[in-house]
């Protein structure tokens, strides 16, 4: 007796660590685009539970962080829609599946079971178990581009920063922005109102962008609540053991100027990343998949939904991964429930039984006599 | 010279004939559906011009005429939407590609052509010469359930009416709808104020609709705007050229009434139709396309997108049908247009031209000093 109750505290012991560690699922999706978030919402009529992996801060892909506030035409049904909007309205369209998310950090390595399910994990040791990965990484996942400055890796989690998670990060701060975008100019004022200083440096005196964008930051730099070092660049960064001050050359000349934050923002370059690496057949950069059944990659298991898959007539548009997806989803129900059979039906007749418990349905006709 | 002057002459004159008899399109799109209306903006991002022809006498297919108050949950970044406001929002997205429309009459043949283009003709005789055909047909032409009357045939034309297209048509007029569900409830409710009498007939007391329109109903037969008469049925039509009245069974009894025009709303049934004589290849009441490239049949230049079609791992879902309906453009695009080469991007960098002129864009980015 005294033998089986240390076993079963063992078991139980090992479950607790297991379930601390590693996150479980269904669905284990990487990339939180437009194409990852509806396939929660398929997976969700299937009563398939997904986890959502991102590199990014937010999720929404390149719609939120490349172009948040421009318009899409081809989305069916919207006659224009800003791509911050098709986020949100996606992000409200599965909330009821409750799926996990796992942002700001990328997929690293995958290891196959021996019952055939998957562990992947991630770049910064967090990991994943499910029966079903799928790749819905778009362009690849986004990596800054990053300054040719020495040493810059040595600072990255010292003041250094390419992206910005959480701007209170910065509150009472010295801030220095480099670039001449977008995120260059909505950052600088953004933080204008949050850092004690906010420096913006760019290599040119122009600055492309959206009008008010930069007309915002010419009244911040007008009313001295941004500071404009043009034309110059960062060329050093010092500090023991944190950004402590840069080094930067304007005009030819050398300053110095202290500050507690580096945030160089040069634009993301996509990259497919260590994903690459895992066996997949890859065709020009992209992740080939049988289209004549349900976008599975070549390992069983593994699908590539959306612009991150290739096959003949691939056309890379929101709208073909919202169907890859959804082919995804009943391909997973087959493998999760073997020997199953529930086919995606019409919501309109079914409804939408939410994990949380909501239950959305058509009114019901009513059966009444007229008297 | 005098020769080829009348040979020129007959040519024109031909030219002529053939244009006024003859609908000219790049895609014969047969099916106003989500699918059929969705492809005419993939077409015209790629120049292609479409003509669409429906057997119902409005666009929107199912949506609008079984559902256009019920919710769809599972249209990508709608987390709802009333089928009647995505066909709504469809034709708004479409509206700038100037399709043209055919309603409410029914593909009957097809021909092909000896430069491998199609004519297809109409049960009304309307013809239409098109390169590439899509058969977006939904689950096919919905038929009207005819009520088992003798000669009602005969009075198809002449005062009986399964559809509704014109209203006006029964203004002033006695009408008698027959039917328990909700057409036959809506319609009273509308004819109530147009024609100079309403009555409606169904067999049992219960109706079977939406809350709301029972109660109206309820509520314009207790103002006397209704006549109601229940369990009842129509057994007969009267008339020499037009309907002039109806025999009705009620609880056993017979009886007539006086009427212009007979309205029986039993629902409707789809039906494959003609289309299933095309030499198509057919499965389970669905048309065989290659999914693994274009959607094409095995007759090639016709496709067949939407619930019409059928493959491995088919799913009947609306948004499907969206993605068939894109690459069937793309590879349509190619029939029309050999040897050339467009693929379809992301409208946000490319926007969108329509054949009315107008131009939808993304705001550019500015290019600014800021001082």
């Amino acid at each position: 007796m005294k033998v089986q109750g240390f076993i079963r505290f063992f078991a139980l012991l090992r479950m607790i660590i297991n379930n601390t560690i590693m996150i479980k699922t269904d669905i284990l999706i990487i990339g939180a685009g437009p194409t990852g978030l509806f396939a929660v919402f398929e997976a969700g009529l299937l009563k398939l539970k997904c986890h959502i992996l991102d590199a990014l801060p937010q999720p929404g892909g390149q719609l939120s962080e490349l172009y948040p506030k421009k318009p899409i035409y081809d989305i069916p049904g919207f006659p224009e829609v800003l791509a911050g909007d098709l986020v949100d309205g996606l992000m409200e369209q599965i909330k009821q599946f409750e799926p996990g998310f796992t942002l700001g950090e990328r997929a690293e390595t995958v290891e196959k079971q021996e019952d055939g399910t998957f562990i992947v994990t991630s770049n910064k040791g967090t990991k994943f178990h499910a029966p079903v990965i799928a790749i819905a990484g778009g362009l690849g996942s986004f990596e800054p581009r990053k300054p040719l400055i020495e040493d810059i890796e040595f600072y990255e989690d010292k003041g250094v920063k390419y992206f910005i998670k959480n701007p209170e990060k910065f509150r009472d701060k010295r801030v220095v922005i480099a670039g001449g975008g977008d995120s260059a100019l909505d950052w600088s004022i953004f933080l204008a109102n949050v850092a004690s200083e906010v420096t913006l440096i760019h290599r040119r005196n122009e600055f492309r962008g959206a009008l008010d964008s930069v007309e915002k930051v010419q009244e911040l730099k007008s009313a001295g609540k941004i500071k404009l070092i043009t034309p110059a660049e960062v060329i050093g960064i010092n500090g023991a053991e944190h950004v402590e001050s840069l080094d930067i050359e304007e005009n030819g000349a050398h300053r110095k100027i202290e500050c507690d934050y580096f945030i160089p923002l040069f634009g993301l370059t996509p990259k497919l990343g260590p994903i690459g690496d895992w066996g997949l057949e890859i065709e020009k950069n992209a992740i080939k998949v049988n289209n004549a059944l349900d976008y599975q990659t070549n390992i069983p298991g593994i699908f590539a939904i959306g612009d991150v898959n290739t096959y003949p007539g691939k056309l890379k548009l929101i709208l073909c991964g919202f169907h890859e997806a959804t082919l995804m989803c009943q391909a997973a129900y087959g493998i999760i429930n073997p020997g199953k059979k529930y086919v995606l039906k019409y919501t309109t007749v079914s409804g939408v039984d939410g994990f949380d418990g909501t239950r959305k349905e058509a009114p019901k006709a009513v059966v009444k006599a007229i008297v």
